[in-house]
């Protein structure tokens, strides 16, 4: 199949080497408002072409969209404007609410299928995209009743053909289900890495002691503000919640070590320990 | 070199088998006051018998201690009660102002060096220990001037043996870095975990969604209270100032996400972007 991707970052770039990895594109063309992004494409056979977005859309039968969410809604719409009755149209984006309401009414709304493949890295831009990237993980497909059934159908080939697992849930429980497992890590981690560089002044030291303890916890504090912000803003009130949470959580853990309550110290570090049930390793 | 080990758990029973592997001991024997640990250890062929202490410490050139911190000062004062000046003594835990203040009169202070490997995983107990462990890490060595030179000799040999890279910092330093790069991961991440555990009920939709992100943020939280409580108690006045500065930090960012103020998270983040420089890779 012929495929769009709009957005040629570290999403929409894996996105199009797994296609064709698969042998599920036979082509792939490239939409890229950042000149030096879409020269960097080129350059490592992400796509064959970088074109305008019409001239992309028109020659597609299945266009992509992986710009950052704060971007995606008008851009669903203007693609949707486009599309005929042949054409399918998916997004990758974080969230999914602001979006579902925002193509709600589309006479073609059916050609849509709002998808959110749980892949990433804490990585950006045309260079970080990876062919071995989605195998394993799920993708959420969010209002499946309301794209057209053959769509959805093609839609979850695909990503099965990618090695995911395809899981079905609406709009509202997707945001909240990621502002926990996803959304909210990436903000510990920033803080974490802003903390220890405002109290370490020694920056030797950090790099000499840092073992695989702090680099997996910091890790996700490497990813970018083009993408992040715009999912905190769109999903603001499930991130807020968690977040308050957190710091609530966190004050009772200080405050019990400030009292030398080991018993309390105790129950949280157990409770903490029951994550072990729901990791995958 | 004939080698006891005190504390057969992750850190103690590695180190046997590291030993082990590279040549560095002839024999190793433990002493383990868990039954069950110790019966684990011989099953697993970490030490060839598990022994009182008494009798470990005999015949043992190097006595490696690596119990919980809060049990190292006393047993540190026991062991170096009972050893003569051809013997070597070591800790390997993760704090070393109170080891370091109680052990400084002892007439045999000078046969006693205060390392800390920094490595580890989030698992605990025999059956963790590996053989494939602290090679390429830092290990931290405390108040090389109060140990016999010839001593510091032999232990930097061993651990370089191991493929470890020697340092050197008062125990002061010591322990406001680990605090820093170590300790405060462990707290972000025991709280992710009850806070996720808290307020996301359905935890199949944790175990489904959790990609790569959350699983090595919480990843952490694994680890157990027998071996962290007593650190962050011993290190309690650097750990609540970093933990105060991460609370802090915390709240900066939940305001701004409040007030739609897009510019301070984007300081935020571009600032926590900076640890790139710092990490390994």
């Amino acid at each position: 199949m012929r495929v769009a991707v709009v957005g040629l970052g570290l999403i929409g770039g894996s996105f199009a080497l797994a296609l064709k990895d698969k042998g599920i594109a036979s082509s792939v063309v490239g939409v890229e408002a950042n000149a030096a992004n879409a020269e960097a494409a080129l350059r490592l056979g992400l796509v064959e072409a970088v074109l305008p977005l019409n001239e992309a859309v028109e020659g597609a039968e299945l266009v992509a969209l992986a710009v950052p969410v704060d971007a995606i809604p008008q851009l669903a719409i203007k693609v949707l404007n486009r599309v005929t009755e042949n054409q399918i149209v998916i997004d990758m984006g974080s969230t999914k609410e602001e979006l579902c309401e925002i193509i709600s009414q589309h006479p073609r709304r059916g050609r849509f299928v709002a998808t959110h493949p749980m892949w990433g890295t804490e990585y950006s831009g045309p260079e970080a995209a990876t062919v071995e990237s989605f195998a394993g993980r799920a993708v959420v497909i969010c209002q499946k009743e309301m794209s057209d059934s053959k769509a959805v159908e093609r839609v979850e080939d695909i990503y099965r053909k990618l090695g995911m697992t395809v899981l079905e849930m609406n709009p509202e429980q997707h945001d909240l289900h990621t502002a926990y497992v996803s959304h909210i890590s990436h903000i510990t981690s920033f803080i974490l890495s802003t903390t220890v560089l405002e109290k370490e002044r020694e920056e030797e030291a950090i790099f000499n002691l840092a073992g695989g303890g702090f680099d997996s916890t910091v890790r996700l504090a490497k990813s970018s503000a083009e993408t992040w912000i715009p999912i905190f803003m769109q999903n603001k009130y499930n991130v807020l919640d968690v977040l308050r949470e957190y710091i609530h959580q966190l004050n009772l853990f200080r405050k019990a070590l400030e009292k030398d309550d080991t018993e309390t110290l105790k129950q949280i570090i157990t409770k903490a320990n029951e994550i072990k049930k729901v990791l995958h390793k």
